[in-house]
């Protein structure tokens, strides 16, 4: 493979000049594939369609406590629950809560309460002039809108692949007491596949802000969503490190299982030291009664234990293996030695994260976008949409079967290969 | 009967020890009574027990918009939800947002919102000096336990038995630009079983407020929620009121099906103009991917439309009527004539509000404890715990059986016979 950039003029006006034959070909085609969200597939709903004849109206509805499912009550989540969602998140039972079935909402609630009620007893941030987050890019875009909402302004810190450039990461927080968290997907990242290194969760567990509100926020979403049976990647437990490094309070940590059962109905929770949980449920008990405990009940006895969701998670990654295998695949096969773009392989979670020259990201987007592919927007990785180099773009090949799945890498490498084309010919 | 206020000394003296010896006698029987919360009975809950077997693993899951509930998607509710739920507030499809299992949690949400980032555009809360809200009394302790967490100044209405005294309202509402809102459960109101008079919601409808993001909270957590076939309240519905007179944007209604189905695991909603819409979905897009789709989808499936909802509710009554009766029947019994409280028969709702002579309602509390019954708080129907006259006492008599419920009645008349005795001679 000759890489593009060592081409002659004449040698790339071919190669392009055939791309575009190509692409004007799949375009006929007229088709409509996406891959644009972390979204898992039917096949992969299915796996748990056992938990939907788990309660019936012969079943006792009571959990341990004793307590009716049914009716009101238990406010932080029925111990079965807790359990199970603490072993997932590799903390004790007694420093979790259990939410509803949103852990981004979690996340909504936690900045908001710091907003209007400070934390652990701190000035409100909507009383402060200048409130900050660290944002590691490229990162989930969820995360930032919701830094953006409440006019939090974001600082970029990019990533390596150890984590988070910790360097960076330590000045900052040291030297500004504005700066108030910083936003972590520490376990097969958004969108880069990424797991925090021993050294980068010890730095973080060691950090020494200057604002005694500043808060680690660890949305470990993807925390038993390995890929592989004999390559997994394994994440030093955040809460146990700070806890050891003399700061208990400096993290909270999220979770859920919307990637495990059903998205739309599944169960998060929260994990913290004591001292962020008795401010966490200051608010909770006027936020509500409780939230849905059948449905921690559901998901506590249709795995029984961790163990059961662990299996579950194989039968997952079957599904998900062979679709990252032919992304992977045809990334290499197509792009390899192109100098073109980079990526990484990565062992769990739900995305492959894309960056192409500079300058070239909005362009692929919209390339692909013209053969009826949809991806996550150029610039959707970083706070305020906005991507310094338009570089990345992340590809998220969980929800299309594995036959459009093929269909929609084609065009994606060929629509880079096009707009690569073009930006070193000076057309872009 | 003779009121004890005619009665002479030596009479009253006399009273006052046969109820003692009568207090002692239930007391040493070492009684657990509760009717202290408006929670669904073991019974009650039992007659929705259906729902658990609506979806299995044999369910087609795809709601009528054609989306899978099990997974991501649809922000403001599946088509069949809202349907149901409008129907079942009165108000168009289209002005409604589902949300999850709690109402109380859409209530918080939308202070929280109010104070973050103002209503429509207004000044966010949080950056003024003063916010204020009028709270009808009595009411319900966790409406004024969100206006409290968030440092708003609440101002207690009197309450009528055609609702809040509307002149006072009208007077504050048009003076006052600081104050933002009114609690209100206008149908079976919480705890007194008042249903707001045509008057009274033609007047909120028809309020100048001086803040333009001045917001009725109509809290319509009872409207089919009544106790009889052949005596029931008609509300005016406030949106449709609000539009007439040219205020469309001036209220929020909150309904849910705690107290239908399951009160840990129903289905709650806002209703509001297209107006508020916009501004509680663009909250809401950041805030979540959206909330449990296969729960509502359990709900529209088991009742099938609002008629299913309204049979469902007349087995609740039955349920919930021979319960008031009792209380009713008891007070009537043994405290009518005696001129040392009052009350009024509600035909809906949860609750029964005693009125004790000023200064005795802690005092019967904390006696009828000491027999093993607890009630809610004396205070609680208050702002800040505070009644005025120490004179209101909630009556919850759902809860607890039958059977139960008749002995609690009995301590609880005789906690407030012997605390009045004390009082009218000067020994409390």
């Amino acid at each position: 493979m000759t890489a593009y950039k060592d081409m002659t003029k004449e040698e790339l006006s071919g190669v392009k000049e055939e791309l575009e034959r190509q692409f004007q070909e799949v375009k006929a085609k007229g088709l409509k594939l996406d891959m644009s969200r972390g979204k898992p597939s039917t096949e992969q709903l299915d796996l748990s369609m056992g938990m939907m004849d788990v309660l019936t109206s012969k079943s006792d509805l009571k959990c341990t406590e004793g307590v009716d499912c049914r009716n009101y009550g238990v406010l932080d989540g029925i111990g079965e629950a807790k359990q199970l969602l603490a072993d997932m998140m590799e903390v004790p039972k007694d420093n979790i809560v259990i939410y509803g079935n949103s852990s981004l909402n979690v996340m909504y609630d936690t900045v908001a309460r710091s907003m209007t009620h400070g934390v652990m007893g701190s000035t409100p941030w909507s009383k402060l002039d200048k409130v900050k987050f660290l944002c590691p890019v490229p990162g989930y875009d969820r995360h930032f809108a919701i830094t953006e909402f409440f006019g939090i302004e974001m600082i970029n810190v990019p990533m390596t692949p150890e984590g988070p450039d910790m360097d960076m990461v330590e000045k900052l927080v040291s030297e500004d007491e504005s700066i108030k968290g910083i936003w972590c997907v520490p376990k097969y990242s958004n969108p880069q596949g990424i797991t925090y290194s021993d050294e980068t969760v010890y730095r973080f567990a060691n950090l020494k802000p200057a604002a005694k509100d500043f808060r680690i926020y660890w949305d470990n979403a993807y925390t038993i969503h390995h890929l592989y049976d004999d390559k997994q990647d394994y994440l030093l437990e955040i809460l146990m490190e700070c806890k050891k490094a003399g700061n208990p309070d400096m993290v909270y940590k999220f979770s859920s299982t919307s990637k495990i059962t059903f998205p739309g109905s599944g169960i998060a929770a929260i994990a913290a030291s004591e001292g962020n949980l008795v401010d966490i449920k200051r608010q909770l008990t006027i936020q509500t009664i409780g939230h849905d405990k059948l449905n921690q009940l559901r998901h506590a006895r249709y795995f029984k234990n961790i163990s059961g969701m662990v299996n579950h998670m194989k039968k997952q990654a079957e599904i998900l293996r062979p679709k990252f295998d032919t992304v992977l695949e045809t990334l290499d096969r197509e792009l390899g030695g192109l100098e073109i773009g980079s990526w990484m392989a990565p062992r769990g979670g739900y995305f492959i994260s894309f960056d192409a020259m500079d300058g070239c990201a909005k362009a692929i987007v919209a390339k692909a976008k013209e053969a009826g592919l949809v991806m996550t927007g150029a610039g959707a990785t970083f706070p305020y949409g906005k991507d310094p180099h338009d570089s990345n773009i992340r590809i998220a090949p969980s929800y299309p079967t594995l036959e459009d799945l093929k269909v929609a890498c084609e065009i994606f490498v060929l629509s880079v290969k096009l707009v690569s084309a073009q930006k070193l010919l000076g057309e872009l």
